[in-house]
Parts: structure tokens; sequence; C-alpha cells
């Protein structure tokens, strides 16, 4: 019937991440049907409408029906019990990933769930997105370039792994397998750190009383810092929680520099400030040439 | 003869910001003639066939005579005694500016440097800019809509204060005016917090010893909030160096609200890491529609 690489792929969620899959697929005309399922037929519609999947269900049943493919575009909250009950109605030889920020906990829950017969799951984590939201953010070119982790288990099934590779390298990603754990040790730092330390650098600001000049003196420099602190309060809730052990191990050594940083600032040592200073610029610079994907 | 508002301005320094002011002043026909000084011949003459500048000279003195307006666009530690030599040689009713991250410590010593006779100084701030520099980075709208913060003491003359003020209105920002030691209280938090919060997440990445993995993890979360930690170690260590006491305060209440941050992972309450993140959110959320300039 047709030579795409994938028949019907299924994505569960329309906001950006998902959109973005959807418009990417259809682009490089990667399968012969984007389904797309969410609990919203308004948005649903909306999305269908301004083509980022090819059909839209509310019944999940009927999103898994046929499809080889079924991608997970939720929350980390909602991400097992979306996927167990997918697997449910999903054909034995589809594959089931997700774009859950972090993974270890999150894939150990769904392994336990699904049994010999079910189809196979592989986490998934591309490396791009941004602080907005909504399939209106949407974008072709998002996986364009990002590195997109792919965390196999010792369970995995070829097949399955292999199936979910073609998709990021498909839209565009470059895949990096990882070990569930290890990704979430590396995230925790690459990503739930700097999370962390924007919210910081807010709640720092308005510890400040002068209020009006306080917010007018803000530019730059202080809204690229905390650019990801506008992000959804509930899903990096779930994001910290199910990362906690890493996330306190990158923050620990965060405020391990920051206590230096204090002694060399009350020291008053200037060579000691610009070394300190010149390793951060060092460490900055091995990324001059990274693309700064969706955030802007 | 012309009736543009300056004659002659003069601009110390032609990298991204003295560069920029040069083509704002040209594009706007705000002076007759925009001369740049600087030391190396080569990058000046280049500067002059950019067009950023109108004439420009390797002598002090030469740059000085007949302006009206002297910005001096150098690193903090040099501006002092910049301005103290431009001042012998400027006419009487010039004014001399600058372009300095911090106020106080250097106003002081300006201040304390010029008598009677001798221009006046009056320190600026425009709140805009970049971890880049040159004047190959320079754009005519960087000021456009930043806030330039002026800090008049209790002997700037009116005529003085006005000039400057109608520099950076001409150029299109927005002037606020500010007392040194509040524009440097101000500032710890608004942006010099902030850039040692970058070098800091730079140091704290690397402490993860799976090198080449974790560079790979790096995105947009990451460098935006790092990017000014690119920014150069010499000019940020007199920054600095230059405010100490109200960057240690700033850090005190950072280091306070990644203290209470680890308590609330530790605990693992949900509800209440919610707040914590809901707060940096709502503080962030304040500067939606704020534009950042200059920054990409």
């Amino acid at each position: 019937m047709s030579d795409r690489p994938f028949k019907k792929i299924t994505i569960c969620g329309i906001g950006l991440m998902g959109g973005s899959l959807g418009l990417a697929l259809q682009t490089r005309n990667l399968a012969e049907s984007v389904c797309g399922y969410g609990r919203n037929t308004d948005r649903l519609s909306r999305a269908l409408e301004a083509g980022v999947v090819s059909e839209v269900t509310t019944d999940l049943s009927r999103a898994a029906r046929k499809a080889d493919l079924i991608v997970v575009c939720l929350p980390v909250g909602l991400i097992p019990e979306t996927a167990s009950q997918l697997a449910q109605f999903a054909p034995k030889e589809a594959v089931l990933t997700d774009l859950g920020s972090t993974k270890a906990e999150l894939i150990a829950k769904i392994e336990s769930e699904l049994g010999e017969g079910d189809p196979a799951f592989v986490g998934s984590h591309p490396m791009c997105g941004s602080e907005k939201s909504g399939f209106e953010t949407a974008n072709a070119e998002l996986y364009e370039g990002a590195t997109c982790v792919v965390t196999p288990t010792l369970t995995t099934p070829q097949h399955a792994l292999r199936k979910v590779s073609d998709l990021w390298k498909g839209v565009g990603g470059k895949v990096l397998y990882l070990d569930p754990q290890m990704h979430d040790r590396l995230a925790a730092r690459t990503s739930h750190l700097p999370r962390v330390a924007a919210a910081a650098l807010c709640h720092a600001l308005d510890r400040e009383m002068d209020a009006e000049n306080r917010d007018r003196m803000v530019a730059t420099g202080f809204l690229g810092a905390t650019r990801t602190a506008a992000g959804d309060g509930d899903l990096w809730t779930q994001i910290l929680s199910t990362n906690r052990e890493y996330v306190l191990d990158a923050l620990g050594d965060f405020q391990g520099t920051l206590h230096a940083l204090r002694g060399i600032l009350t020291d008053g040592d200037p060579k000691r400030l610009k070394d300190w200073l010149d390793e951060g610029n060092t460490i900055r610079r091995r990324f001059d040439n990274a693309q700064d994907r969706g955030g802007e």
C-alpha cells in the first residue's frame, strides 16, 4: 500500500512535544496515519484542523488498535497507568514508548505491569522542548538535531528497540542509548538542577523589597537564566519527585560550589574569583555551537 | 549648522555596547559626529569602515576635545582612570558618563578625582547586552525599550543629568533614576547573582564523571540557564569585586532558598514542592512580556 516505515503511529497527548512529533512524522512521510489521542474533543478537533495529526479519538482502545507504535506524551505521573491501559488494546507486535523526563521509576512500574504476551515498552526522552505548552507552539523541526535518549532494559526485545530508534532517527534526532538510571543521573544535572536553580533565582529576586525598581532592572541575564521557571509546577513536581535522589546529589554539588564562591568573595581575592569564573566559562564554551532548540 | 541634539559624542571602547550606541546615534541622527576612541588601530579602522562610528582616534586628548558628551564603554576596572584622564582634555561644559555594571565604588572614585572646573560625571547602566563582545555583534536597536539606569549623586549638576537622560531616551531607552548604592543592590539580584548561578551550574555539571554522555544530554534548559557563564571572566571579576557586599547578600538568599528546597525534597512532600515551584513560576511570569534583548 505504501513504503512508509510506519503504518499507524498513535500519539497520546497533543501538546508541544506530541504535536511537534505529529507534524514531524507527517512532514517527513514516516507514517500512513498519525492518530492523536486526547480527552478534550475541542482541542483534538483543533489539532486535527491545524494538521498536527491525521486522525483523532478520545477512545483509548480505538487509539491503540492497529497501531504499530504508540508514543505516550503525557506528564510523568500519568505515563505508567496510560501505558498499561494502552497495552491491553494494542496489537501484540506494537511497541510503546514515552517522552517522560525521568525514566527509572516509571519504567520499573510499567515493566512490572506488562506480561509475556503484551506489546513491548521502551522508554525515550528527547532532549528538546521549552517552557511553552500546547500544540499551538508545536513545530515540525523540534526534534531535528536533538539528542533523543532511548533507555532499554535487560528485558527489552531487539525489534522494539529498533522501532523506537527508527522513530527518533526518522524525525531527525540523534539516538543515545542509556540505562534508565544513568539517564536520570545525568538529567538531574543537565535539566532538573537548572530548572530548580531558575526557581530559586526567582525566589531570591523577591526577597528584595524595592519591588518596582527591582522588576524594572530585570533584563537579559535574569530572563535567560530563569526561563524554565515559567514551566508548569505540576509537571515539574512529578519530574523532581521521581528523581529525588539524583536531584539531591546534583543540588549538593551546586550548593558546594556556591559555598566555595562565598568563601572566595568573602576573602576578596580577585585571582581566585577569576579562576572560578574562567572554569565556568571554559565548561560553557564547550557548548558554543550547540543549538538552543525550542526555548525561544 | 544642524539641529541634532548633540554635536560631538565620543565613545571610548567600541565593543558590543559602545558599537551599538554608535550605530543607534547615527541611525537616529542624534549627533553631528560620533567619535570612537580605542587603542587598537586595526579594530578602529574596521569599526569606522563598518559605519559604527563616524571618526576614530587613538589619541585620548583628541577624543575628548570639543566633545559635548563622552561615554566610557570600558570594563569596570578601567572606567575611573579613563574618565579622569578624559576630564582633563574635555571642554568644561562637557558631560561624562559610563556603562559600568556597578556604580557606587566607581562613582565615588571618579567624583573624588574631579574638581570644581572639571566636566561633570553621571553614571549610567543600560540593562541590555549579552555574553557576546566586539563591535561586530553591535546592533542599532540594542537600547530600544531597555531600562537605562542613571545614577545621580548629591553633587550632580542638573544640566549633566539632563544630557545623559537625553542620550538614553534618544536611543530608545527608558530612563530609571537610582542612587548608585541602590543600583548596586538591585543589580546584585537581577544580574550578578544569575551570572554566578550560571557558572555554578557549569561547575556542578562537570562533577558528573560520565563526560561524554553528560555533554550529549545538555540541551535547551541548561544552555539557557548558563548562557551568561560564557561572559568574559576578567570583566566579571571586576564587576563582582566592586559589588561584593550586595552580591554576598543576594547569594545568601539564594543559598537559603536552595537549602529550603533540599529540605522539601528530602521530606518528599509533593504539595510543598509544588508550592515552591509555583511561587517561582508566578514570579517569573511577571516578566512574560518582557523583551529578552541582545542575549540571543
